[in-house]
């Protein structure tokens, strides 16, 4: 990690932006854009009554949707404009029941490609001042010709 | 596959009903339980527009969750009375935009274990009659006394 | 599963076996190519004292190398003719010690695709006319161009 | 990660070089235990003809065995005397072709556990004084009592 990557588009900030407002998800799970930097994305949210597992902590699938979208941004923040970013595939480990206030996902560029790119994510649990590792999540994301952009078909 | 598992509790059906009940994800998804059987779950869920991606698809992470609830639901069917189930870590792939009207969970005990589960998951979705396979996840559950079941500390 | 794929080359029993006889590594773990279909692949190995883990049973590593060239040889059985397959990526549960005298991996193409294949594979543990799946590996493959049998450049 | 882990064993040195020398795969691919540490074990090995994919780079199967093994000792390091470690499952990428002389998997704690560790671990190619990330893997290993050293059955 620590690596610098250089952006192939320089309005990425606004291009990844511009995506995350369309993630309809994004909204329902109360899910913030909290920073953008090449190839890195942080995401947050706070705990929520409506996300929940049987016990009152945060359901897998809402950590997994944070992480997922935070790797995906991550990735889309080195592709080219006119381009879209799709999961492939990932992979998360729950290292502990997903308790706390807030949750934010690091999403990090591991190896941009120009089609494939692997991102490696941290999920940390924020009670008060102190913060956990809850998750960590290894993801293979896709960038494509984006059919939005595309010319008219 | 094509196991037949024994459940270790007659009352299972009950069991993962009671769980499933107090998983408020499930209801913002708009999830629905549609089979259980021993070592199998299905769960159903809609298109709905507050749970998509960039292009209107479903979201991966919406895919996840219902997948991640199959999984641990499959394994839980054959879990004994006063537990319960976590996931441990899963692994999606996205096959195809998640494009439908309806989308079902299939999910499958692969190996049942006093301790760790593994179970595997097939996502379909359904566009009138069609049905096209959009995600494939492989889970590993742990089954572990339930807190709340516990005798009072 | 269940499907029926239809290969893209004629000659894809002979396109993996020669591909097979390449890798090197499959010599030094005693893997037998033991069955070709479109989409389907099997490869058979034996207990060897050189290939084990601290407490003699088959290294998780051993058998995850069967499994990824089957499930890369399944992926490539549809793959045109002119091409290589490579893994983007796996994951492998254990389900038990490799303990047995013989082992086979089915590997399965579960959606095929002009880029990216995705494989489910099944490894068996014989100890005489007893088997018991030992592992599932869930993989992407990724058909190329094949640089060998490219033009020179 | 920078964590600075507790042993639980002080003779964890011992401990990891003990099971690693019964590992008769890590023999068999030439393996070297370059670095202990309290959850860090560093593996290396060199390119060699008999452990090749089709176009003579180390095959995936290769570079995760020795990924596997690096997770797994990592995951022992903190492990209390009189156990033993096994992978429940794993989760690689393959960043790019294994081109090299040398590789190095870097193995590390991300969450011990009483009984479940999660371990990261990345794998560097080495060209004379180049290195290049080629592998990065995320594992669940079990911490059990040792049957070897087990009281007398």
């Amino acid at each position: 990690m620590g690596n610098a990557w250089t952006p192939r588009n320089a309005d990425y900030a606004a291009m990844v932006q511009g995506s995350f407002a369309r993630q309809t998800l994004m909204a329902t799970l109360g899910v913030r854009l909290e920073r953008i930097a090449p190839g890195e994305v942080d995401l947050g949210m706070d705990h929520a009554p409506h996300l929940c597992q049987q016990n009152g902590f945060l359901h897998a699938g809402a950590i997994a949707s944070l992480a997922d979208s935070a790797n995906g941004y991550a990735a889309y923040s080195l592709a080219p404009a006119g381009t879209d970013v799709l999961a492939v595939e990932f992979k998360i480990n729950l290292l502990a029941p997903a308790r706390g206030e807030r949750f934010v996902a690091q999403g990090r560029v591991v190896r941009p490609g120009r089609m494939l790119t692997v991102c490696l994510c941290e999920v940390l649990a924020f009670e008060g001042t102190h913060s956990l590792p809850v998750a960590t999540m290894l993801s293979t994301l896709i960038i494509r010709p984006d059919e939005a952009t595309a010319a008219p078909r």
